[in-house]
């Protein structure tokens, strides 16, 4: 089965369903860039492909940076002088800040409060708050509950660990006809975020799942990292990937409701810009087109100038422009099973074309070839032809073994599955064959 | 007599009228992609300039086709019982479908039906069918009056012959002082078709008899050939017309009263191109500008890739876009000699670009030349200096031996002619001298 | 002192009063293309920057020029019978016109008529009016005046000369670190008209004086010069300035109320048009661009195809279109030291760019460096970066040694100070090393 015949028989619905589950069983899980939450989380992903887990040990030096000590947690407290647990990790693991140093102690509200992250504007809300690199601790809560506390004294609990461990991620190649890789990575470093990222999560590893019962020329590479520190863990260990990487994707924010956003990979107009812009223009839903830019998720690690990989994003809403980004309204019903099956569905059609997209030479390039005797033509003249004779006459016109069928279809301005079935018709009568 | 001294001197309400009548003449011809009717009509054509007239034996493989058998018709009718002909050729030759295999006998309607064309949007008009490649007859007619035949027999008669003779095709080379050619092409093998393209035939008849009055640089080449299997003819007994040809108009639908349409060639910015665009924007008329497509007339053979001649479509309203297209009412009424002569005028002003557009070398580029002492500036500072002027500084400043005429007149958006009287101007100065 | 840091230095305020009281005081001089009144108003000059002044003899060979005579005049008037003085030289040098030869005479209204020139539509304004190379003379005066004057005999005096002399022109090189030199040029032959030109040569000192106290890598040469014959007779003596002139700006109409237009070189896309075009963006005032043309001052003279240099020319609003231009009411009232003051800050934040544009190399291209373990990087993820931020990771992930600094701050839509201060904030922390 190849990519184009994936495409047209899926079920979109049970697919969404299926990626929405995967994403709710992930969702209590605390997550961070190291832990046992990130493990959790990937065993998930196991349990339906065949991911390779690799443990980085803390301390190692890759690239720029060096993997940061482990930071596992068991719970985390403020209670009142009554024992009333006013806040609580076990309610929701954004209550505490990601590497939280362990601490427990007794104090007041005015030692407490810099401690304490609220969302004055969005006061019923959790804020989703980290502390990597600079060793601190703290709790985030709705602001209305801060101001529900009285100016007394407060016990504070974070039962953490903070210690020499490992980073941990997954991957997984699809191996094709050709060792050029198509890279797909998602970050799996957010706590209970289903938007930011349990929906990129639920994407790749069902691309991965599809894909693996296709036939593909590229080389289908999923990576499961953690934000930034595992991109740039995964490009130390695979100082070469230039070499191999034709075109990548980073797929983050792709459960919720809103249009389709592409972010162009640093090159602009790399293979996957255009064949992402083609779907996009092609789909008859709304889009938006972002340039590249150095403020984003992982596209910044593969972009950087001395990997320079082709490798764009893939949003919905993109990250900071809705109000649930990084707080607790990105919960399991902020995405929708429709909008990650849609999600789907497009980067399949990007891959299709990726796939698909060739260069072909006339064989007939003197004059049209008569089509009307291979049946390929309206044998009365006077009406107009349709759009799948047209795309016979634009791939026999431009098929100069320089013009790809996408740059056809751009110039035609017809889907670029037109194209590739008028491709397909004129090989079959032996008017076309494929260059190098 | 240049080019542009031509376009100086022509009466044209004279020309439109010479056009109009010329067209009318061959009006009631029926014509088709082989028969007499071609060649009657091209006898027209001979009598106002030398054409020479090829026959290309039916049989004959060109490039990847076969020329057809020759077709002649007679006479053909329907008639009810009562000997009454409700639809008859004599009336019009579009009621027959073109290429009818001969046919004789008496069928009910229900047998008829099939082979009735009608427009039922259109319900007065008579359709224009043909069949060319598929053995089959048949017959157009108004749908008003195929709704008034009742359900009982009718004789109908079709006396056309399908066999071995000639396809008929006429050329006309107009030699200049340079052997690069400019190639002018209508189709001829449509019957009482007024705009579709008696007004292509005779705006081509028109340029030749003029452009034969003129001194030339390039050598025009005007093809009188059957749409599609006229041009490919033409190409296969040509194969090295590559080598000669640098740019090409097809001439169709030049009559009606629509604003003047070009289609550019393939390659999208050839000088043909390019001469076309900066004449249309100086016009003061509406234009319409259409990238290249290979839906259209003998453009798709000229430009096939295999060839690839810079060939432009020249046209008012395009084919398919106007609703007398291809029906009765593309008739004598229907082209106007005011369109007729705006479109001969404007295809010649192009033909003056591209005779008069060359590289200059300012021959005094270190600062201005002193314009004043030689006459050619203004006396008294302080006046906004005109455009005759302005075209004398644009040359002069632009003229590096690189930029031509026609690039500096789309830099300083002024006319081509102004610019080129400038250029005359600073050669009579020795300011300017020609270069390769 | 940095060009960049001169410009955070200023008092805008104090320098608008400074360049409009240089323009008040050379406002009465009478100034032509050659004279006593250019040696004066040279002298102003030499007053504040040490220009070097030459004079190159009448009928000298410049280019395709000759210099021609030099012209002074002491007195010129029109009285009436009853000895009265009705156009005075002595109430405004506009009353003659430049270059008018010696005259002494009594002649009729009807003989006097052709020499009096006059703006009807704008009857209270004295036109300027000269005539350098055809030999003539006659007055200028407000229609209304000629309105009055009675059909009777005038007394008329001219009392001029016209004799070998020589041609005058300022001229000022600020060394730099480097040899390659950006031009500024200004025209000094208006007699009292304040915005075309005094603005200019206002604002070109005060930019020789304030640059005279930085250090700049450009050489900055500084031409007061007549329009056209000086800039010419420049451009004679030294034939080899394109092998040092990488950059120029004419300076003209800088001190009325108008927006900034700046108008393109001829090379449309030259480092100084990008720079005028960036800063301009980024200013917040609203602005003109204009693509290059061979109509204007002395940037005619610069971007002559011999030449080529690239220059554009730095206006408020441009020549011919203000109702005052080279009329009595361009006067010292019509410019404005707020004005002067933004021409002269924007000149010189042009001039920042060029002085600042650079190449860079990051030295840690493979993947981000951990900016914050250097302290440059918000502790606490989850906020969105601010601009300044953002420049460090644009200038990092586009500085591969072939994006320059005004390459990096047009792609990332920023201020050029903001990227370039990004630029110095890595080279402290070695992340960046300047390239060829």
């Amino acid at each position: 089965m190849t990519v184009a015949e994936l495409l047209a028989s899926l079920d979109r619905a049970a697919l969404g369903e299926r990626m929405h589950a995967l994403a709710g069983r992930a969702f209590p899980i605390c997550r961070s860039i190291t832990g046992d939450g990130v493990r959790r989380t990937l065993e998930l992903v196991r349990e339906r492909v065949p991911l390779v887990v690799t443990e980085v040990p803390s301390g190692t030096q890759v690239l720029d940076w060096v993997v940061p000590p482990e930071w596992n947690i068991r719970e985390a407290w403020i209670a009142d002088r009554a024992g009333r647990r006013i806040v609580d990790f076990q309610e929701s693991n954004l209550h505490v800040v990601g590497y939280s140093e362990p601490v427990r102690a007794r104090m007041g509200l005015a030692e407490l409060r810099p401690r304490l992250h609220t969302l004055p504007g969005q006061p019923d809300l959790i804020p989703y708050r980290t502390s990597y690199y600079e060793r601190t601790w703290g709790f985030c809560l709705p602001h209305h509950r801060l101001e529900q506390m009285q100016d007394t004294e407060y016990d504070v609990c974070i039962d953490s660990t903070l210690e020499p461990g490992s980073l941990t991620y997954g991957e997984l190649l699809l191996p094709g006809t050709s060792a050029e890789e198509v890279l797909i990575s998602c970050h799996v470093c957010h706590p209970s975020l289903a938007n930011d990222n349990l929906s990129g999560l639920a994407v790749a590893t069902q691309l991965a799942e599809l894909l693996g019962r296709t036939e593909h020329r590229y080389s289908y590479r999923f990576l499961f990292v953690p934000a930034t520190i595992g991109a740039i863990t995964w490009l130390a260990r695979n100082p070469d990937c230039a070499d191999r990487v034709r075109h990548g994707l980073v797929l983050t924010c792709v459960g919720d409701s809103g249009d389709i956003t592409y972010k162009r990979s640093r090159r602009g107009t790399a293979p996957i810009d255009r064949a992402a812009e083609h779907v996009l223009r092609h789909n008859g839903a709304g889009f938006q087109l972002r340039d590249f830019s150095p403020i984003g998720y992982d596209e910044r690690q593969y972009c950087s100038p001395g990997f320079d990989l082709a490798t764009g994003c893939f949003m919905r809403s993109p990250h900071g422009t809705f109000p649930e980004y990084h707080t607790s309204a990105d919960n399991m019903s902020f995405i929708r099973p429709a909008a990650l099956s849609d999600s789907l569905m497009t980067v399949l059609e990007i891959f299709r074309v990726l796939e698909d997209d060739r260069r072909f030479q006339n064989l007939q390039p003197y004059g049209e070839p008569q089509l009307g005797r291979r049946g390929l033509y309206r044998a009365l003249g006077g009406e107009t032809a349709p759009g799948a004779q047209i795309a016979l006459l634009w791939v026999l016109n431009l098929s100069d073994g320089h013009q790809s069928l996408l740059d056809i279809a751009e110039r035609a301005r017809l889907p670029f599955g037109t194209v590739a079935r008028a491709a397909d018709i004129l090989m079959g009568h032996e008017l076309l064959r494929e260059t190098a």
